[in-house]
């Protein structure tokens, strides 16, 4: 099915929303009104543009306020009407959105409603326009969709339609299934928002809240099904108001827009893109950085090897366990200080998950590699970090018939240094926290998920010294790969937002013994914390000494208990040693507040 | 009465949050656990940092999950009491806030929540403290403040008190007139908070969007008539979670916070500072520049006159009809570009107005003037801008008995320069609109409104391209001042915070074509706005015309019009001029999104 999306849900002025539509794939675009009044190009002007890069504009909105009002108001609505009919001549719009009224002039009189929705589908016919009405979930006297079609049927008009947009379906809690009672070619416009489930008025929910599909709590794919099973076979187009989203670039917003339709589309059969490759753990972490010696001498301390060095870049390999960071002093590293520039996930088929994500519209980065190294199929996450698919070791890649597997294994790249790993703490790597933009902590979850097949978990709360912050974890089944999405209080440059890997120890009272002992510093942690664990835990006397003594701090779910420390940070990069027992399944998320004014204090200035 | 903030309404570290309450003038604090947990200095040395400061600490809190549930749970609870009554005596506080408990343990039974709150209390007791029992607006079992008072009179304990909040009670529709049932000692502390009057789930309502008193739509000078009543005479304290406050600078919030609660205070007679001096008229702007030619080239096309020059100061009047703006060319005008620095308002009363402002904390700026100017009292607004009181022209301010008056108006501090207005169409300045800073928007209008006896307007939402603004006016009784408050949407720096000086005319279009024809240029407006005016209102097709020609935007409310342009934009100010006919009592916000297109365009790069 065509794919269209309104000119509202991306920022910018109208010719840069046309632009940002097109290049991330949609066929068609709703124009907004106001989005219309606001642009310096002529009617004329916007159609050849939308024509020219490949857009359909499939429908103008909205139009308010029309029915069911006195005749000397009507006579004016249809004055009104006309000319808007005469702009969408010009405009090269079949297809208006009529919003049922809030006027307080409207009566509730769904005969008087059908009878003027009917004379102005009469108006709109001779110029070549169809009207699809709609339910606005606070319509004065008609809000859910059955109402609104039963006034459409009511009238008889052919060229008198109905308008579905799921966010007003689904935000009154409306049942989808009454979908089927319409038939196919009376649905003239479908709109599609998701919503996060958040009890508020409706209104502003709607004008500042709505999201793109899967961003959101409802059922989309349900109201979707049911639409489809109708015969519907009008655009799939998106209208989401959001705030966040009005200050994004329209780019990024367009192609996040059109990969959450992709997936919405896959769900309901519409799409078959590859199937997802779900990662089955960290490869490595490549970061990125000027000056090795401060990083270094932390990976040194908590443990860590120089086991290999690039064959042909300046990177080197270290290693503890199962923990694989990758030291990069290369020029990237000139620019932004220490950074977490790049994930490897070990894939069970790392081609067929480039394949997926590059059909979700993932940017395939170029290989920049010597022609002796393995292929490593990289892509880039929303907030710019390179996710590489690496091979299991030992793993080749399939090749043209009669070729020689090609090796997968990336470690083959690295030179060996001699040096064994000498068996410390650290087993592997148990989470990476990557702090998103401001503007793109939904759609660094969809990324994650719909990519790379991860599950979301919940979205925490966390309260910062100056702002709160939000946290959510994409995860594995087996918790192999482990990813804490955060975002800030608010935009912030890229130094504000730190990121860290989180090494998993069985004892992580012997690791952090062992980093301060080779002259490593743990975050320091007050007191008072350590007051409050023993109000609130019966632990140990002497546990709790350790764990005051080392900056060590606790949480316990249902299931197990927590136990981790944080290393001091280098440029936006720290590392924390975490130890998981009996199951825990969070990150400490209540000890967060702790360890973030704990950073705050260890920061010279702010 | 006393005065108080619970540290978690301020931003930073719990040092610098004593620091701002202290300087701001409260009288003591309510530590908020996380605060205490996040800090380094121990229980003794907050007490100390708090003595030092002349703050009390009026209470600990929140204690959680207490009440009513089954006999191993609650020894649990008392065991996690006692360290807690431990550290409140280390840290000098002697109440304790617990709140009513969410804990899915918890059972609907009044008689075992009383028995328990009873031996919490007796355990308190022996640490010399005593416990405050609030109801939470979404208390599991309790979550009005009738049902904690009931338990906490059945308990019977001289220990156990309640706690009134006033957002935990009016946020549910509660009635406050109950409180009067409850004898004032056993109202054990009472906390204060505003919110905004949005439907929306009462957990998310309270914990992100509380506000400080006369920021929001609570009545809470009503609530607190009644608590008066009882006989209470503990603090009044405020106890705001807001994600604004969160991420402000802890000394402005403390101010805004302090002067709220002056004004509740005198709302409900409990203080009586100066009363409010409305100011009558605005009688001029001082725009501060480093390039004074571009702004005069603007003002001489608008028809201005250059009428006289600042006898000691390089500021030159330009005069048209009533409106003055002075031109600032000294050293301040090197910082920042071209912006409203200053406002004169006419005052009947300027040192009672000022006086007024400087009771309720506003910043008293130094009089920087020679020993012959004219005594300018002027005070800081919150964004800064300068706000003098001026005297009417020919008043004389009232000096020690027996000497002369001093002369009042400030126009005597200029020096004619020979040249006289010319007869333009402008009359006066109609309104200044002002952005304010991210932070401070609901603080800018309760300053207007309480420092200067402004009456504030709506709220309106106003679509940017590039995210949504919100604007407020602040206006007097008959006009004579407006000031439009506005706030773009997320941090920006000063650059992207427009200034505006809108002009009053009887004759727009005259107004217009004379710039023009004086080679001022006006914000070309698109031409599809004007088919849309066409659509909407029947103008004569000579008066459509005209606007298009010009760039005039139209407006109409239930009581008459407004048609208006715009100029281009100098540093961050550009000017409007305005006709209002008919009684229009708004500002075009309903063409301001066409305006801020329109200035995106005109702007070079962006």
């Amino acid at each position: 099915m065509r794919t269209s999306i309104a000119t509202v849900s991306l920022s910018g002025p109208l010719t840069e929303k046309l632009t940002a539509a097109a290049r991330a794939g949609f066929d068609g675009v709703e124009i907004f009104e106001n989005d219309l009044l606001a642009t310096p190009l002529a009617p004329e002007e916007i159609r050849a543009r939308t024509a020219d890069l490949g857009l359909s504009i499939d429908l103008y909105q909205p139009m308010r306020d029309i029915e069911a009002v006195p005749p000397e108001e009507f006579a004016r609505n249809l004055r009104r009407a006309r000319h808007k009919f005469e702009l969408m001549r010009r405009l090269g719009a079949d297809t208006v959105l009529v919003c049922s009224s809030v006027s307080p002039l409207a009566v509730d009189d769904d005969a008087l409603a059908a009878e003027q929705l009917g004379e102005l589908a009469a108006l709109a016919r001779d110029f070549g326009i169809r009207v699809a009405y709609e339910a606005l979930a606070w319509g004065r006297h008609v809000n859910t969709y059955e109402h609104a079609w039963s006034i459409v049927r009511a009238a008889g008009h052919p060229a008198l339609g109905t308008c579905l947009d799921s966010f007003h379906i689904l935000a009154r809690g409306g049942d989808p299934k009454g979908i089927a009672d319409i038939p196919g070619e009376k649905i003239f416009f479908l709109q599609l928002a998701d919503a996060p489930l958040i009890a508020m008025d409706v209104l502003q929910w709607s004008r500042h809240y709505r999201c793109f599909p899967g961003q959101g709590g409802f059922d989309l794919a349900g109201l979707l099904r049911h639409v489809i099973a109708t015969g519907y076979r009008g655009p799939l187009s998106l209208e989401v108001f959001n705030d966040v989203f009005r200050q994004a670039e329209a780019g990024e917003t367009a192609v996040d827009a059109r990969r959450s339709l992709l997936v919405l589309q896959e769900a309901t059969g519409l799409a078959r893109p590859p199937a997802p490759v779900v990662p089955t753990g960290v490869a490595f972490a490549e970061l990125v950085t000027p000056d090795a010696a401060p990083v270094t001498g932390i990976l040194g301390a908590l443990g860590f090897t120089r086991t290999a060095r690039h064959r042909s870049k300046p990177v080197d390999l270290w290693q503890q366990g199962e923990a694989r960071v990758l030291v990069n002093t290369g020029p990237a590293g000139r620019r932004g200080g220490t950074v977490l520039a790049a994930v490897g996930l070990e894939s069970p088929d790392p081609a067929g998950a480039a394949r997926r994500a590059e059909s979700l519209l993932a940017p395939v980065l170029p290989r920049r590699r010597a022609p002796e190294d393995a292929p490593l199929d990289a892509v880039a996450a929303p907030d710019g970090t390179e996710l590489f698919f690496c091979g299991t070791p030992g793993s080749r890649a399939p090749q043209e018939e009669g070729d020689a597997p090609e090796p997968l294994d990336w470690t083959g790249d690295f030179e060996p240094v001699g040096d064994k790993p000498d068996g410390g703490h650290v087993t592997r790597i148990d989470h990476l926290a990557l702090t998103q933009p401001w503007h793109q902590f939904d759609e660094a979850a969809l990324f994650h998920r719909s990519v790379l097949g991860l599950s979301a978990q919940e979205s925490v709360d966390v309260a910062d010294p100056y702002g709160l912050h939000r946290s959510r974890a994409v995860t594995s089944a087996d918790g192999g790969v482990r990813i804490a999405l955060g975002v800030g209080p608010a935009p912030s440059g890229d130094a504000a937002r730190t990121q860290h890997i989180a090494l998993a120890t069985d004892d992580v009272v012997g690791a952090a013994r062992r980093f301060r002992a080779a002259g490593g510093r743990l975050l320091p942690v007050p007191a008072n914390y350590y007051d409050d664990l023993a109000a609130r835990f019966e632990l140990g006397d002497g546990e709790l000494d350790t764990y005051r003594e080392l900056g060590i701090l606790y949480d316990r779910d249902e299931s197990g208990e927590f136990r981790h420390c944080y290393t001091e940070t280098v440029g936006r990069v720290f590392f924390e040693l975490v130890q998981r027992d009996g199951g825990y399944r969070g990150y400490g998320a209540q000890n967060a507040p702790v360890r973030l004014a704990a950073q705050h204090a260890a920061r010279p200035g702010r």
